[in-house]
């Protein structure tokens, strides 16, 4: 069957190369399994209805379930000239069952069809990435609470700046992705809207039930206006935003695991198992996961620039551009979900140095802005309390010493109010244990958080 | 004033095209209300919570709001020198009330201190345009019922397809601008958050009360990591997302009324006072608005662009890169808000050619899906019935005439089951009223729609 | 063999998911060719050198084409194991011919090596994308010729403005690909120059030749600093600036096609062969392939945005994130490609209508600039000729006619520098043929430009 | 003179939130003295050709002189409701001159007007942007040369790989800042293309000169076709994606001069007059700098995203999306300007740790490639060889020492090809005089390189 469904005002072929350029069945073949559930609810539908007989939905059904076996199984051959999955899946139907199959694509059109089966799609694919990141969180909770206790230096600008607790660190993420997960929530509920009945983009004249074809699929709301409904993509917009807000999250933190794996810091030791070598070099274990992980973040990106660019000034309602949605919806996902995974299975897999954070923690004058806290308690405007812990760096750096090499005479030269106490003051314990401030990097507080994180996620991770 | 607040420990001068480039004071500066604002609440918890006395804060308040009054009665003098706002208000809050001055930034840094002023402005600015859709949406839907009963064509492919009402059309627009809405109010919650008290990065040793000052700056929320709190600006982020997705709905929009006001349509003509002419064809009324705000879209998606590459592979937890977000954050606020605005004031000033509308709607077979139906409810297959009216339309576009101007014997010749009646069956007025499936363009369904459009807003636009 | 080729100090088997992750054999298997090549010539160059036998040169070059034979009879085997094409093409050629291969290596890294195939295959790209350009640029002007004599309003805002040849119109898109392969042109000086020899990162302790290399590849110039060479793509990111730009050109032609071939305009039909119908709406010819195309466009800019975001940021040298250049370097190559194709191919199918593009110069005011420069050139200053032409405007419009229905006493009414001449002088032939000027829409002038364009390409197009 | 110049037909007065919408006096009235230069060309060309008297032009350039005298000397008064700077100008000349300013508009419009102005102002930045990338390439030179001999790790996955020289590294970024001067010179040749005369998009009536004009403002050649040269931005595309390419190389310079100043690293320190303090942390020396550079890539990017989206699907010519070009222009021709110029004045006052950087290079194994060379040089195929230098690491990393410290024996275990002469050919020194291949970082090498590049440069930066 390569006649064109829709050949009947057209003299002339379609030319093999236009085949090829308009086809998308390479591409949206994946889509099958929810153009299939989509059509046996608009059969049932339509059989409810009144405007097919209950036979011919049970028909329907059935030779659908066979097509989607077909497929499964590798038996269905594909065909350019049959342009997209849902012209494959009602020529095989036909093929199947006769004449009835041409009963099929009553009261809805293409239009309406491929935004249904999208949505199926995205909403299937946004509950795993929810699903996962919500894991990933509990892996976090799970890493933190493995690690708590361990010490490291905390940066701004790079530049080592206090103390804090790796675990207080690694919540930081439970924070981000803790808030991508909400924003794909979010973008669910203006994904999971039912369609179907829109049809070509003014509704239709047969006697449909939109809303038992929404309760059929599962669907809690039906679009409102038709036009809108075929010629909206801003569930995929919406959808790419939140996946590149996501991946900008993997790429500070691939970007961290990657400094950390560094020798310069050797923070963390990434398994075996999540790094390579080189070709050339026999020493190198590469953090290719997170530097990956960082370059994907770049083409989640590029496609969410791409639908963007691509729905910007279309006309009403549907336009052919928005066949073009698929390739970036499709990468973003699959690469969304790739890294989550991934993410899922080598945190688990890092090693923490944590003499090595510790050390770190002592050298770099990580303590000043604890002398001038403690200058500041004592009474001094904490602006002249942050100039005389400033020139104590300035002349323990002459002196290639710490603040806590200092003896207390030097410290007293700064200012009369420093007593002998300040060398406890100042070690990274103290500093860590006095941040007990809400959100701050107190072992208390950062117990509390995971706590916490752990009642939201419904338990620990297994 | 103008020695560096931090330059305890540095021996050389900063150079003077150092400061240009680093200085934010031309950007930041219109945070000077959010920043002062901030810093009364910051100065109150103190005081409430001993860190200073309840005078100290008061003497604050007075010179704070002093220095308000002077930014706003433009006696205030901006210095390269000091960098940014929050310099600027403490040196001179230094002037006016001495040495107290120097205490108002115990237990906070300017890491946090910016993120507050940000979270506030934003906090604000969200809700301008939460409102500005609020009213867009009504102003749409008050031109939906003036326009209530006129027909054009619906398009697809830029195509003519099938009749529509205006109204239905507009309605469209009412969906685009709700789920925008709706995705402002998801960001709102995201953005208002009270960040203040995360310090530098690792909270505070100061005994704060971060939920006081919530409570204060009527924040519903208080950010539970202090890293994540400096480091995140997914916030901003996101704002710019939905941003650039709004922008792309008023793109389409303006695309649709630039060409309605081309002469090849002339649906529609927009008010002289919101066209203009040319400098050299005096008989030019151009659609400027609709143009401009299709090219602004560009901006606010360029902005976006900006933030996600900026945030993009940065460590925990703050560093100088995120100074760079305000000026896209900056004009994607004023650009969308200015496009609100503009479009509430000129859609009330499009004149609907009726007429026009009418007759476009009586050439180009948009009545051909309509004969199909017709066939398909007489009993024959879709697929039939639709290859069979692509046959009437070729031959009717052979004689270079309608479907309607075809005789009933011809009619009947492309099928036994077509009768007299499909004369009245394929008018404009019949195919508008038959589409009655929820969200169809039949004047009762968008009468209804138009109704809960009105009730959600709460009334219609006065 | 399936054990990593790097895999001496490593003590754990790599994960499955790991795997699977950092493969990039789906994507880069496309490389074969090219690697193939460079490959060899890196092989004849030791042998020269004598860092291998000449032997071991000629069983290499015999082993790595019976391996290209058997990737393109198909019967090569790809394994995720093996990570990328190189690693597959070394282990076949390691069974192929044994021990000899393993000195394949010799001198060069993965890192040079990735960097030369890459530069190969966008060499013969490049070439390609050039060639079709010209060729396109070929059918423009053949376009131009064609239907050289045909009038048709020109726009600006979507609003009549003057009269215009379609050639002159079709002209406009022949300088604007010609400014696209000239940007093609200046990439390739850039995209051509020989990385080989670089090595891991700083070059290689080998007495390698890599001038001769360059010679063997017949590569102009050889990379000048081996750090720079393999952490390089900007040779990637100008290729993809000058595609998203081009793709920006077909965007807008598109748009004109589209709107061209509206019912509103009918100003062209698409053959048939390049449009498709509906599978609802049996009377519409969608025009597809400039929507598609237009929506392709941005898939390319995404592309862009993707690399850029990647190497944005990065640390010398090599990063693994470059990996993830191939996927949006390869679908912006694909994607241009099948785009200036399938131009050439449509465009000689485009039929222009030229009655109703004469016709709709006749209506809207065209003329009026025309009536403005008349006064201005008996002597009256333009912005006062612009304002008399404007009144005469506004006069016939309350009338209901055009310009060139006025009487004479109307005409001299607006001033008495205007004689009976006019209406001569305000037809559409008379107008176009006034713009004399260089680079205007006379027909003298398109001659003399279509002329240029036959000379600057060597001829007509066959 | 509020009255607009093309108000003829209009009857009511502009909104005035419509003019503030609209106009753009705030944004282009930098393109003031461009202005003023076309204008004194154009009025010169039309009194040659007769269209004017000599008279006439004379007292157009000294009118518009006098308007450029008075915009530089800040007695100017703008205002919205003139829309912009063209307007301004023509209002100011009216004033001064009276009616012969009337004559200066004809011929030309504002559409040819605009794109000659930008064209103008463009061409002027670039060759700041041009002279300002020559004058980097002679600093890094000065750099290099300065720090000749220095060694450091060369790092790829920022995993130590291989010792290069700091120059040879430096000299990576000179090749890139090459390439991007020699894409800014290419864009040139297509950026200075003289526009004028095209008129609103057909050319013009008017005897007008346009290669006069091209002359007089020193144009080597002519746009082509009247209709691309008001609709043509990809001048602006073109440069931006330069400048895009541009910010990506100071990005990742930005990114190593960041970790470079990290305390893990150390291997340089920026001058105090570069960085910054911290308003809390007395300690800090913030690489500010680079990190303003880094985050400022984000927005030159943001405004390339914005120019293309902005031209992408409008159809010909001239449209008012166009207006919004100027915004992401202007910054990022800003923003490049002045970051070139800090970086021109930033580098020289870099110190670098040299004892730091040669420590470095001697921890971390960074000589197994040139064991693993050393056994294939004498024989072993480099595979094998490959693998016996990675279980030499593993072994000294299992005792906690490098390669150097392993004893005679210990080596000769891993293969008899090893003998003591080995330490010799593995240390940093060595490694470095050995990589002479072209474009290596032997010494030699490094210093031919640098050679080349005074060459290239004219000479040394003085």
């Amino acid at each position: 069957m390569s006649a064109k469904l829709w050949a009947g005002r057209f003299s002339m072929g379609t030319d093999k190369a236009v085949e090829a350029f308009t086809s998308s069945i390479l591409v949206d073949k994946r889509l099958y399994a929810h153009d299939i559930q989509g059509s046996i609810a608009h059969s049932k539908m339509m059989a409810k209805q009144g405007i097919i007989e209950e036979e011919e939905a049970e028909l329907m059904e059935k030779g659908l379930l066979e097509v989607k076996a077909d497929i499964e199984n590798g038996s269905f051959v594909y065909d350019d000239a049959l342009e997209d999955i849902h012209m494959h899946i009602e020529s095989a139907l036909t093929e199947k069952i006769g004449d009835t199959a041409r009963k099929l694509h009553t009261g809805r059109s293409r239009n309406d069809q491929v935004a249904l089966d999208t949505r199926l799609y995205l909403r299937d694919e946004t509950r795993v990435v929810i699903d996962g990141l919500k894991t990933l969180r509990g892996v976090i909770v799970a890493l933190a609470e493995k690690q708590f206790g361990v010490v490291m230096p905390g940066y701004t600008h790079l530049q080592r700046a206090q103390p804090v607790l790796f675990s207080h660190h690694m919540m930081a993420y439970y924070e981000m992705f803790s808030r991508d997960q909400e924003r794909f929530e979010d973008a669910l509920t203006r994904i999971n809207v039912m369609p179907l009945g829109a049809a070509a983009l003014a509704g239709t004249t047969y006697p449909i039930d939109r809303h038992y074809v929404a309760e059929l699929l599962d669907f809690p709301k039906v679009s409102a206006n038709s036009m809108d409904t075929v010629a909206d993509r801003d569930f995929i917009m919406e959808f790419l935003s939140a996946a590149s807000i996501a991946m900008v999250h993997f790429s500070r933190f691939s970007e961290e695991l990657i400094l950390w794996s560094a020798s310069e810091y050797h923070f963390i030791e990434i398994s075996d198992a999540f790094t390579t070598g080189s070709s050339i070099m026999p020493q190198k274990k590469n953090p290719d996961i997170p530097e990956l992980v960082r370059g994907k973040a770049g083409r989640v990106i590029g496609s969410l620039m791409a639908i963007i660019t691509q729905v910007k000034g279309l006309p009403m309602a549907y336009n052919r551009d928005l066949q073009e949605d698929k390739p970036p919806l499709f990468d973003g996902v699959d690469t969304l979900k790739a890294v989550i995974d991934i993410y899922v299975r080598m945190l688990p897999n890092i090693k923490v140095m944590a003499d090595v954070t510790r050390l770190s923690t002592e050298t770099g004058f990580l303590n000043a802005t604890d002398l001038a806290d403690y200058l500041a308690t004592k009474g001094m405007p904490f602006r002249e309390a942050h100039s005389v812990a400033g020139k104590a760096v300035a002349f323990a750096l002459d002196k290639g010493v710490e603040l806590g090499d200092l003896s207390a005479d030097e410290m007293k030269g700064f200012s009369e109010l420093i007593e002998p106490d300040i060398f406890d003051f100042l070690t990274t314990d103290a500093m860590v244990e006095r941040r007990t401030s809400f959100g701050g990097t107190a072992p208390s507080r950062v117990r509390k958080a995971m706590d916490q994180a752990i009642a939201d996620l419904g338990g620990r991770i297994s």
